[in-house]
């Protein structure tokens, strides 16, 4: 089954807003076997709007639109759908009496304007809202199926999961998305793709796309099968030979974040971890810190620009500063081996360098970025030379200190960075 | 001039990746006068690429894709627009030298299917890649403007940039967008609303759109004129009267984020800031720090997650944290106090709350965020109940605390907190 989206709603052809609903609309449809051929983004214009209707429901056989539902004049998706399809708007009876509810409970007034929430297409099955007014509207014209959600995504994914996908499994012809994902820090793109092409291109009916995020290299795996035991053995498979490929690089391939995979090893290891971070201003803390339950193996931080709370708040001589430079490799260590035993955790992270845009020079250009870590022992620095705007490169520094924390946990030697390149479309 | 963008990918038809190509675009278009009347996306396959192509060049004056102009074999944009149109393709000795020598310089080989990006459709004009291999190219079917662009946005921007802005502006017809934005914190929507609409319903050739983001709300401005003085004025004019009516809760109307409104402010009054953080984990700082140039008045930061170390790193006395818990109002304004006195800063910050999922009580619930601001002579601090999931509670806290800087430097009272509700469609 094929099925295709259509986000309404003019904001969404302004430069400031995307459409994320057909993210979660894809993700679940997906799962239920159904492929999303084609995604339509419009304005809130009656006859654009019929146009765009048409157009999907002559292509596909699910149709689902998010947006144009609620209850100012120019939300049309109600009366464009009605349009096209020859059926009246009839004012719901049951559909009113729930939104008046929702104002009460809320104790306010309902505008006359909510009213236009309760008109319903004949022949629509009323999908009831649980966390909102305006209710899903679900229509069998000629043998298509025609969805219409609200724009709001709480209220939308609770319409879809309560109501629509229940009914799509019913429809549903047996066919599955089964996918995976590899996620891989430390290589290169290109350096990823010559070790797993090998693999990969043995599998025809297995979809592989290699894509590339800052510091990050992620491989996804789709089947589409009606088989599940044999699409679950093949995924498996090719996940294990290309996990042999690329060797303790690949970091997840459950779908976990950098910092999820970190936090997972710190934890089996009974370790914990601290920083002191110049450059990425608090991100590598702030990252560390996502994670649920955090307080577990993450210590603490401190954020030091300034030369003297680098000395005050992790330890670094100001003589060192002095005849290193703060962006330097002797820095960066003592940095480490300061809020280490600072914090009372198993390792220290330290970080320092040159996010830009000013503060650069011939030998110390934007983007140099020293990375170290200290255990009980002694420690180990990384300096590179990252590429890209400052978020960029504070960024990219966050994801090499991770790595750096995973490599140690796991016994692996730092593992060699490479700025990803610009790359082909 | 109406424009249609088709963004080409079976990546952006999967759960994992959004056409953002698309707001670049819409934002230039714009500025040059054209308006995006819908944006289709759309896999790599032949006959449905064919088909969107048709169809887009029916309805618009003005048709660019972005995609599909890689080397490899399933990049089919070039071979479906030629087949659509009836023109050949053919190799382009220009192209393919230029390819061949971006190689070169690069020490690399050029496979043989990079020769595919040198294909030319006849009569297309070649936009030259100053950043990559695949050119842009440039066709006039029928009257109508067909562009076609690869689809990394490095590429993308540099080729529009250099290429097609210049020719579409001799195309322009005068008419240009006008827009502003207005940013405000503090204050819920429905608030900005009621005061925000008697002055905006006075202009009906202003498109108004009010956006709400998590702790922040903004008002979109927008004017399609061929009158640049008349349209800047009444621009100018009703950013005035909903300044005057939003009063100080406006931290912008020139495009800022609230930690650049923040860092205007603290330069302007000559003053630092610290930051002594647990539950948002460094977010606090890492937002100062985003700002270039921050190092003039972020003095640091501590992240302390334990007990321990709130008392370590900013002087929390452990009798305080015993007796109100470390999620406590005394708690955040000793936090506060401690790491202005540690930094040498002019202001000190505390955050202390519980950003979920686990860790809420019936006392404390999840949500639950104590903010402090501390001076020289004292201090002030919020309680606050944020709703939703770790990271909207860790945002909203944050935008909170800049927000109680800001208004501190404003001489302002520190502002009421409303969550923002679920809203309508």
């Amino acid at each position: 089954m094929k099925a295709e989206i259509i986000a309404v709603g003019s904001e969404l052809l302004t430069p400031d807003r995307l459409d994320t609903n057909s993210l979660f609309l894809t993700r679940r449809l997906n799962q239920l076997g159904i492929a999303v051929a084609r995604k339509t983004i419009v304005g809130d214009e009656h006859d654009r709007l019929r146009d765009v209707f048409r157009e999907a429901l002559s292509r596909a056989e699910l149709v689902i639109s998010t947006g144009g539902l609620g209850p100012t004049l120019d939300d049309l998706t109600r009366e464009a759908v009605s349009d096209l399809l020859g059926r009246k708007l009839q004012l719901n009876e049951g559909v009113l009496r729930r939104i008046e509810g929702r104002f009460r409970r809320l104790g306010r007034t309902m505008s006359e304007n909510n009213k236009r929430q309760a008109l319903v297409p004949e022949g629509a099955d009323v999908l009831e809202n649980p966390v909102g007014t305006a209710p899903g509207l679900w229509l069998e014209p000629d043998g298509r199926v025609l969805v219409l959600l609200p724009g709001p995504p709480l209220e939308l994914q609770a319409i879809f999961t309560q109501h629509v996908e229940p009914r799509l499994a019913r429809l549903g012809s047996g066919l599955r998305l089964y996918s995976r994902e590899i996620r891989i820090a430390g290589l290169a793109e290109s350096e990823v793709d010559q070790r797993a092409a090998p693999v990969y291109s043995g599998y025809a009916d297995v979809q592989t796309t290699i894509l590339a995020a800052p510091g990050e290299i992620q491989i996804h795996l789709r089947s589409w099968s009606n088989d599940a035991a044999a699409a679950e053995r093949t995924l498996k498979e090719i996940v294990e030979r290309l996990t042999l490929a690329l060797g303790e690089s690949v970091f997840t391939t459950s779908g976990e974040s950098l910092e999820q995979a970190v936090a997972r090893e710190l934890t089996r290891n009974h370790a914990t971890v601290a920083a002191a971070e110049s450059c990425t201003g608090g991100l590598l803390a702030e990252r560390l810190t996502r994670v649920p339950g955090s307080s577990a193996y993450f210590r603490g931080g401190v954020v030091c620009y300034s030369n003297d709370l680098k000395t005050a708040w992790a330890d670094v001589p100001p003589e060192l500063i002095e005849s290193q430079g703060a962006v330097s490799s002797a820095v960066a260590q003592a940095l480490a081996a300061g809020i280490r035993r600072r914090a009372g955790a198993t390792l220290g992270v330290g970080i320092t360098g040159i996010a830009g845009p000013a503060g650069g020079s011939p030998e110390k250009p934007v983007g140099l970025v020293h990375i170290a870590l200290a255990d009980a022992l002694g420690g180990s620095e990384r300096a590179v030379q990252l590429s890209g705007d400052r978020e960029r490169i504070r960024w990219q520094a966050s994801q090499l200190a991770l790595d750096l924390v995973r490599r140690y946990l796991l016994h692996l030697p730092p593992g060699a960075h490479k700025s990803s390149a610009g790359g082909q479309d």
